[in-house]
């Protein structure tokens, strides 16, 4: 195969490697044949200068064709950008993750700071760890890396707190802060992160502890993974504060029904295609 | 007159004042005969839940017909919000203000601070004060307010600075840390500067010292404010770096088509829209 180079989302080039295509599509649960398949097809059309959005609509094309499912959740990139327009905030779906990894979490709390009130995306408590403050950055867009500034006014947010629990003991004392996003980190946040103490959750970051592994080590796709779902029901799921595709499947059709508002025989099929991808 | 209400950029509402219009249309230097004027044709043409957007469209139409030159001036925010398109930076254009009100400025100087590097918009030096660390925010959309966020991340900046100084005296001491934008602020935004020194410089903030005054007092106007100039033509200046409408007044032709690459024909037209704006 001739020399082939690949154009990042940032612009930068380098040479392409199957391997990242076989890991990805293996990630949403591919076996090792199926990873093998699609590496083939995006090889045969693969060119000198193609990006990597075309490389992965290739792949999803192909899965889409030979395994709905495990398009799906090779989709779960995109299926969290598709989150805000479906009416889901980005702190709720990350309050549930960490629900579900043993956090205790409160969403969208008033807390006095020195100077100001701040309203603090998500409180963690932990056992052992205390008080963690977690400030969200939702990117919409991919492509994007979650730079300084967000660090920087998490730190500055987490300062004012620190010193007013200096003035007034009565306060939340956060032994600990994050900053939590949907895309990567810059080099120079991850710098300043590392020598301020403040914890980052992103895309792939850190490695192999990243939000996407919190997600797949327990299932815990959004809504908008779906895809034969259309704009109304997902914003009634909203309304309904049902974000998890987990939590379609256990809930009765008629309980589903009643807090949604959704008629049984649309759920029915909603609930087929949650089912069809999860199992 | 029917009780009329307006509605903000904001979504708020609140009573039409008249005042308001009268003030805006002399401030850009119109007499109070025809800012009576202007006033009368927006109260023929108002009516209940108006947006603040329509008022503004009505006069700016009114005062275009009867003083080219004022409605230009009135048009000075919309002016400010063409700079990103036309190519110019907000910080090259604050940086131009700072000068000519006496302060010495370089733009966009990389520093390092005690964990990272950071690019700093503008650094000014004015005798007695100091140095200033200046944090630039442009929003080139009407109707946001520069909220709590940019301000935590401008001290944030700013402490990791003045540690890199404790720690290394042959570094910059900055003795003052202020943000610019081009919007209004948000209350939480004020007081938190307040409680932590930081200058804030806006849209009307401080009131009668704000960016606006700084422009209005010295004649700065952007080349943005020009609407007889073509897409091109503006990108050629801000190419060659000229942008207040000032310096095109001043400068020979010859001078400017060679700076600039635009034939003097064509320059002799735009030239004089800005004589007519400015005299």
């Amino acid at each position: 195969m001739a020399k082939i180079e690949v154009i990042k989302r940032s612009g930068m080039r380098e040479p392409f490697k199957a391997e990242k295509v076989r890991k990805a599509v293996m990630r949403a649960g591919a076996s090792e044949k199926l990873a093998e398949k699609v590496v083939e097809k995006v090889k045969r059309n693969i060119y000198d200068g193609i990006t990597t959005n075309e490389i992965y609509n290739i792949a999803f094309k192909f899965l889409d064709k030979e395994r709905y499912s495990i398009a799906s959740l090779y989709d779960l990139k995109r299926a969290i950008m598709r989150l805000g327009p479906a009416g889901y905030s980005f702190e709720t779906y990350i309050g549930e993750i960490l629900r579900e990894h043993n956090h205790r979490v409160m969403v969208r709390q008033i807390l006095r700071g020195m100077c100001v009130e701040h309203e603090i995306d998500i409180i963690s408590y932990n056992g052992s760890n205390g008080y963690t403050l977690i400030e969200c950055k939702y990117h919409n867009k991919e492509g994007i890396y979650t730079g300084l500034k967000p660090v920087l006014y998490t730190y500055a947010r987490y300062l004012d707190l620190c010193e007013r629990w200096e003035s007034d003991r009565d306060c939340i004392r956060f032994g600990s802060v994050m900053l939590v996003t949907n895309t990567k980190f810059s080099s120079k946040a991850i710098q300043y992160a590392k020598c301020r103490g403040i914890e980052l959750l992103g895309w792939r970051y850190p490695k192999d502890n990243g939000i996407n592994s919190l997600i797949e080590s327990k299932g815990l796709y959004p809504l908008t993974i779906l895809r034969k779902i259309d704009p109304v029901s997902k914003r009634k799921f909203a309304d309904a504060n049902i974000m998890l595709i987990k939590d379609l499947v256990y809930m009765k059709l008629e309980e589903l029904s009643m807090k949604t508002n959704i008629p049984e025989n649309k759920l029915r099929d909603i609930v087929d295609e949650a089912k069809n991808i999860i199992y």
